[in-house]
């Protein structure tokens, strides 16, 4: 006889999922497929990454006491079906609304997401650091962290694994191997990944060499033994079958991440190791969705889309990612010195066009930003132009690297910073309001942020074919939506003398609220005259002399307010008076967001 | 007969290594080290590292032709011999000397110097650039990375690793094994390839493997047989046995590192390859001069030593390292919750104390900033209070942790900032004058500069026991010289008015410069007034509204202008000009170079 069916929302979650059978477990995986299908065909956001851990996330449920147990999720996309086993069902529509609950894991919204979540591969840190305390404590609860093949690129991951395998804490890693990353997975490690997945799979072959041996006549038993007493570097190649033993984890995989009974095999054996253990499971990206399985790479990040054919919603025509990348593609023509490099965001960045007519020229690091401004630094000290185009948010994790692989030696490389400012519904982890603070602390540096399309596009050629040293262009998330008049398009600043006493300044898509707010204002009788800054960075001479002329001067800036050019602007000019952000931002509609901060009605 | 011996001046460097014997070389090899031990005995700097790797640059430069083969030095502290044999003899005497040769690579000192190099793991990175750069060019010469075992915790290398493995370019990674790094190696890796330095080799022990199949009755020749035609899963467990090997590399060694005959025969096997090779020399650290042979950690970077005894020419009595590492040791006998996280820098950071009173409290990580910080996080999430002691120079690796990892969630967190501000003969790579600039620009962040040890002692307490979040103390290098009157110690800020119309604004060790010029000044018959700031960070209010009221402001401050408090202050404060620094300080005492910033004499 069947099991009983079981309705989700009328469970005590997470812990009535331990008295569920299998069978009713296999059903309410369908029952969070529907509503994961559901919620991001509304609200957008990751789906075939989430579709591919619903059965793991319940194992995990059923394995492990959260909270007391703490499950740390790599960049927490992933993270949707744990949001709604723990307290988020009810919620779960407001996924990535401004008020509603997070597309990533935040401490602050339940006690079940351990850690923060946004950028990739800090989890098995910070799930050692929790374990840590945990031993620090005498509490025998496990940290476990949960990743995708994609993080194993970043080179945290590594500096965790080394700390962890011989750290005697009660931590298991568990790696979601579902074959891809954001973009298709990159170097050695995907292959060593990808070869572990196979049918003969290291598991098997190490108990199949033991098979051998105690089949074959004579010599066969005593090499065994031999094997099994002898030195470690001899018994390491014939017993031990991973690196991750090698860096002295035990090793239980790989499971099939679909099968809730081979999870939960898995994952209590690993619970009753009570040292660091790696377990390694297969998963299908968009698992259980027909459009998100068979382009799973569509379904990473999605906007809105149409749940009986898959098809988007809204169709996005042009953005200042591919109006970038299709000009450097136009440029990559002439200039056979032009290289592009991304951190597995090929598509994010618009860099496609580029590695399609250039692929010798193309490099797709992986999520290494820092091995990538590297790579730029030893191509550009051999006279090619790299130009890496990243997130405004992941490059925070270059600041070293701008410094002392670039900026010291003064060679050429163009960073294109998307995402820059205000990104909306990705939240705080994902905000690009730091970039102007500290790329402006680098030395020799040079910064343009154009504001539309056209300016975009002139800016690119300045930085790559003028520009010495390190040479910025950041700009925005999305679509050009500005109104005012294109044709004083520049790249260094354009200034609007209409006799008045007051001044506004502002760069990049600001300064279309900056236009408007001048015309409402003239309306009302009150004539302002207007800065666009388009080269932002190194603060020029000639405009403070123009700005210190005026009465008063309003500064808006869509970046963090300490170390942002208001400051050195005021810093400066003394009359300048500075609106710009103070703190993390969260999630939210970009529009609704920038409202909110001063930074959409200037008048 | 024996060869004729060699005098190294007389040399055509480095081209004429190549017609030299073996015992030729040999003869070389120990003129080279007496040179270093006397520079180094003279000018301080690296001397175990050094001594370790004479044989393999000798090789080096005997198998490949720098320039057009170009050598990337990881840290670039190994790299002396390489300078000697590169040009740089005749002024190898002025080495870490303003003026004279730095310290690290450099490739604006040499054209043999392929890249910049100071902070760790870069080194394939960029050695992968220059090599992508050569394919491109379709040129045949070698890009070739050269890092010690230390280099191997850090993040960077694996990235590095694993974009290289598959990137069909003709780039040799050498890894000088010499079983240690700055502090004791730690981790999974260290074992790792501590295992594989033993006898039963993993090379030898792969060539092993395949004579016992070749003398195994009956099965033997069968298993060797499905061994290489077997898929690869199955194949790289028997035949391939290292990591490297799993990343995509060819791997050769481990080899003698102090045998040039060997040392030639493998990098010309190297070099013939044509696609990624893994080279593995084992070196001793210190080889051929006694004292350091025993004690390489006490050599690896040293001040002035007597080189018949190896007794350091003046013993440290303390320093704002120790002093921080001696009070938090007696602070974590009070609190538990207190723990110590250093990132390979135990001695450096005067950490040894607190490891040896509370181990289980007491975590190196190795060269791993950036998991040290979210190691930091996953502790603090749990109710622990972790203190990270870094350089500033290293901690720029920690922005993205900073902000994502601690600052975001608001748990508490303290970074202890060691050699903040100008650090003398390490060189640009190495001043800690951006600290400033890049951790104001992280959220609710709150910085405190103590000017002398009193000071550290009390602003330590302060942040570990009254902070909230990531509380930060930042110290210079070196001891506390400071001769003001150390009465009026705290924790906030010190006004002195004494009715002048102007005002002396600093922070730090510069106070004593300060205090200094004011009194010269009052000699004069010119009054002007002091703060102090201790608690730079955030700006207080009390105190912009007494700087509002002089005439003129002088601030005074050692770090990089952009992002500086100064320029903080002047947008706020109409009255306030900076005097900070405005590019990359190159190597020379502390002194002088804070002389030539005009950070001495101010009056």
């Amino acid at each position: 006889m069947a099991d009983k069916k079981i309705d989700l929302h009328k469970l005590k979650l997470p812990y009535d999922l331990k008295r569920l059978s299998i069978s009713q477990c296999e059903d309410i995986c369908a029952q969070i497929r529907s509503i994961l299908i559901e919620t991001v065909s509304e609200n957008g956001g990751h789906l075939a990454s989430n579709l591919g851990t619903v059965e793991l996330t319940v194992a995990l449920h059923r394995v492990f006491d959260s909270p007391k147990d703490k499950i740390v999720w790599d960049v927490g996309h992933q993270a949707y079906t744990h949001k709604i086993l723990t307290g988020r069902l009810d919620r779960f529509d407001t996924l990535r609304k401004e008020g509603g609950i997070s597309g990533f894991c935040r401490p602050d919204e339940s006690e079940h997401d351990a850690f923060v979540s946004g950028h990739s591969s800090n989890s098995i840190s910070a799930a050692l650091g929790i374990a840590t305390a945990m031993k620090l404590n005498g509490d025998k609860h496990a940290a476990i962290a949960v990743m995708g093949d994609g993080a194993f690129t970043g080179g945290m991951i590594f500096e965790g694994l080394n700390n962890a395998g011989k750290s005697d804490t009660n931590m298991i890693v568990i790696l979601n191997y579902n074959e891809m990353s954001i973009s298709k997975n990159v170097g050695g490690m995907a292959k060593y990944l990808s070869e572990m997945r196979t049918k003969d799979s290291y598991k098997k072959t190490k108990s199949a060499v033991e098979r051998v041996l105690d089949v074959t006549p004579v010599v066969g038993k005593p090499i065994k033994k031999a094997v099994r007493e002898s030195k470690n570097a001899f018994k390491n190649m014939i017993l031990h079958s991973t690196m991750f033993e090698d860096l002295g984890f035990e090793y239980i995989g790989p499971l099939d991440g679909h099968n809730i009974e081979e999870l939960e095999a898995g994952l209590r054996a690993a619970k009753s190791i009570g040292k660091p253990v790696f377990v390694h499971v297969n998963t299908v990206k968009g698992k259980g969705y027909a459009p998100a399985e068979e382009n799973p790479g569509e379904y990473h990040g999605v906007g809105k889309f149409e749940i009986a054919t898959g098809n988007p919603d809204v169709v996005t025509a042009d953005s200042f990612s591919s109006v970038m990348g299709k000009e450097l593609c136009r440029m990559g023509r002439q200039n056979k010195k032009i290289c592009a490099v991304t951190a597995a965001m090929k598509y994010g960045t618009g860099l496609q066009y580029f590695a399609k007519s250039f692929p010798e020229r193309f490099f797709d690091v992986g999520i290494a930003e820092e091995h990538a401004v590297t790579f730029c630094g030893g191509l550009a000290s051999m006279g090619y132009v790299p130009v890496f185009a990243v997130y405004s948010t992941f490059l925070q994790r270059d600041y070293d690297q701008l410094i002392h692989d670039l900026a010291i030696s003064g060679d050429h490389a163009v960073i294109c910073v998307d995402r820059a400012g205000i990104v909306g519904s990705d939240g705080e982890t994902h905000q690009g309001i730091f970039d102007v603070s500290f790329l402006t602390a680098v030395p020799n540096i040079v910064i343009y942020s154009p504001s539309n399309y056209k300016e975009l596009e002139l800016c690119l050629h300045k930085a790559v074919e003028e520009e010495k040293g390190t040479a910025v262009v950041r700009y925005p998330r999305g679509s050009d939506k500005s109104v005012y008049d294109k044709t004083d398009c520049g790249t260094g600043y354009e200034y609007k003398d209409f006799g008045g006493k007051y001044l506004i300044m502002t760069y990049g898509r600001l300064y279309d609220n900056a236009y408007k707010a001048a015309q409402i204002l003239k309306e009302q009788g009150i004539v302002c005259d207007l800065i666009k800054l388009v080269k932002i960075f190194p603060i020029d001479k000639q405009i403070t002399e123009t700005v210190k002329c005026y009465d008063r001067v309003f500064f808006f800036e869509e970046a963090y307010f300490s170390g942002s050019l208001s400051e050195k602007y005021a810093a400066v000019c003394k009359n300048v008076e500075s609106t710009a952000i103070h703190g993390f931002v969260k999630h939210g509609e970009s529009d609704a967001l920038l409202d909110e901060l001063g930074l959409s009605n200037f008048s």
